[in-house]
């Protein structure tokens, strides 16, 4: 018999623009972006926090186009980022009757929900568009804004994902005024690491904001630059490689051990946590190896620390990262492609930690954090 | 704050290839397409009947190269193509340890088999290569040679699935030699589709061998020359559409009502039957409008009945047929496009066919097929 060689190609176009106060009932921006309007459905998913806090907002927001919605309400937190819940959303899919293109889901949460109902869209009726609206900020600088949709499975965090982008995403930094300030620290972890890896100029902004970063809600002198510098940023390393065909990405930094951490600490560590000790103990190794100066090292330190982001936590044991950093390995496709800083703003990929290393680093944390050692 | 529009491009790329006896211990071409060789890991998804006829030669194959192989068995047929069999054969991904990018998942059987491990492969690890060995027709000509993986839920057909196509599919004739009689007439319905909506030569070819396809399991004079000219059909619809951007497909002929259809009816219809019930309607509602002559209805319905596929069924009621059109109508955006022959090998799309016109058709059908009727 003879053979055949297909080719295809898939243009993907996706927009993110900043909009304050999306519900606002004038604000026409998400009307636009999820064609609502008279006479259409719109499937919305979000957790019941921000339903408590903007759910009557949200209603008046249709109602007042005469478009229907429908609600779909999870627990807040990472444990329903399950099978469970996708395939429970799916159902109400199919009960709300959502036409397959004119009718976008409408995500409004944080990464757990833009992650977990991105997949949804991403398999119902295999694709149905979606539209993404971060409440949180690690949602505006990172969840939400790339193509990586994921639940939870085996007790492996994002096991089971797609590449799907939503093919619009709103950020409204109005939404963390409302934020609790652990929140607030642990988007600013997804902030340091793409700042560390590339950008000396939106670190400096971050140390330089620092003190009351957490507290403002980000609306210190620079907040909006640090919010459009991180997104630039990530977008950047996004752009070229949406379905992550390079394994080696520098977006890695803080979560070679952090999802298997995440997945041993539960409710003690949110993803931003887990990935600011990563991003300490990787720290640690690359000034081990002459790749970091100390003062870069201290600098890095003293900003998670002054943030009030964990750099270490009990479940770190040796074996543990062991265990994180083959399974890291193996989604590598077999190498480490480990993400190193070799300064503040630049990177390089190192192949060979070894156990021995990683216990090093490891000590030489919590010999310079002792505030934190205690967590 | 401002916009960004993030823009990107995939290719993809895949191939189809023909292997006689595929697990033959010096055939080398499964061994090539999913990177089979000593100290590799491969997971291989099977059912039980094919694991019954081919286990040890398969288990031969891989001891025989010094690769490991992990088998997961299902039930044969439909009711395993399911949330549940995903998620355990992802739980079985992470128990073998498989690499992302060079251990590919194998997935060996039918339709049922190809589309389930396609979808654990596309998800597992936002990603993960598979390899097909379709080891029956309708495997063959169509569910084994596109993108679309899929699993059942809530009741529908195939509602969550992805647009994502195995790396290499390899065409072996030779199972064809132990498929039940009854799949090869199922795997000749999607040649019949393809052949009535763009190859009228293929049409003929199956005309003219139709007295011992069945029999001979499609080694026949033109036996060779249909699964060919099928493939290139098939696979010309595909890539200039892979991803389903346009809704109007000709390849949907026959699948307009049968999604639906086939749940309703259970084990008492395969996929194929269920697309044969649903051309013959689509059929007669073509010639009730004059886009279809009575020589060319009457070549198609005798066909499909010289096959011995049916064309009509018990559970086809108005009712049944209105609520299918419905829901395919919100797969299709709110549009029916429905695909209907002009002629054989030639077809166009209409957008407003009415209840009445679908009773009369299921009337025309069953006056027209006496021996079906009593299905």
């Amino acid at each position: 018999m003879t053979g055949w060689t297909v080719r295809c190609q898939q243009d993907v176009t996706y927009r993110i623009s900043g909009s304050a106060d999306v519900f606002a009932p004038g604000n026409d921006a998400l009307a636009e972006a999820a064609g609502i309007r008279a006479g259409t459905t719109s499937l919305l998913v979000l957790d019941r926090t921000v339903d408590a806090l903007y759910g009557k907002r949200i209603d008046s927001y249709f109602a007042g186009r005469g478009a229907r919605s429908v609600k779909y309400t999870l627990d807040p937190g990472e444990r329903v980022k399950t099978a469970d819940s996708l395939l429970d959303i799916a159902r109400a899919a199919d009960q709300a009757g959502i036409k397959r293109r004119s009718e976008p889901i409408i995500a409004i949460g944080g990464g757990v929900v833009t992650d977990l109902a991105g997949l949804v869209a991403s398999l119902y009726r295999r694709g149905t568009p979606f539209v993404r609206v971060p409440t949180t900020l690690i949602g505006l600088v990172d969840a939400a804004i790339g193509a990586k949709t994921a639940i939870n499975h085996n007790g492996h965090k994002n096991r089971l994902g797609t590449y799907f982008p939503a093919s619009h995403t709103l950020l409204d930094p109005v939404f963390l005024r409302t934020l609790p300030a652990r929140h607030v620290r642990n988007g600013i972890a997804e902030i340091v690491k793409i700042a560390v890896m590339k950008d000396a100029g939106l670190f400096a902004l971050v140390e330089a904001d620092c003190a009351d970063l957490v507290d403002a809600r980000v609306a210190t002198t620079h907040g909006q630059e640090i919010i459009e510098r991180s997104v630039t940023a990530m977008l950047g390393e996004l752009e070229t490689n949406l379905w992550e065909h390079e394994l080696k990405r520098v977006a890695d930094f803080g979560h070679t051990f952090s999802p298997h951490l995440e997945m041993c600490a539960g409710a003690d560590l949110l993803h931003g946590e887990a990935v600011a000790v990563d991003m300490a103990l990787c720290c640690a190794v690359a000034h081990a190896r002459g790749l970091l100066d100390d003062e870069s090292l201290r600098r890095i330190l003293t900003l998670l620390q002054r943030i009030g982001l964990p750099t270490e936590h009990r479940a770190c044991t040796s074996a543990m990262l062991a265990g994180a950093l083959a399974d890291t390995v193996r989604h590598r496709d077999g190498h480490q492609h480990l993400p190193l800083p070799t300064g503040i703003g630049s990177a390089t990929f190192v192949e060979d930690v070894t156990s021995a290393e990683i216990s090093a680093a490891l000590a030489t944390v919590r010999r310079l954090q002792p505030v934190a050692a205690s967590r």
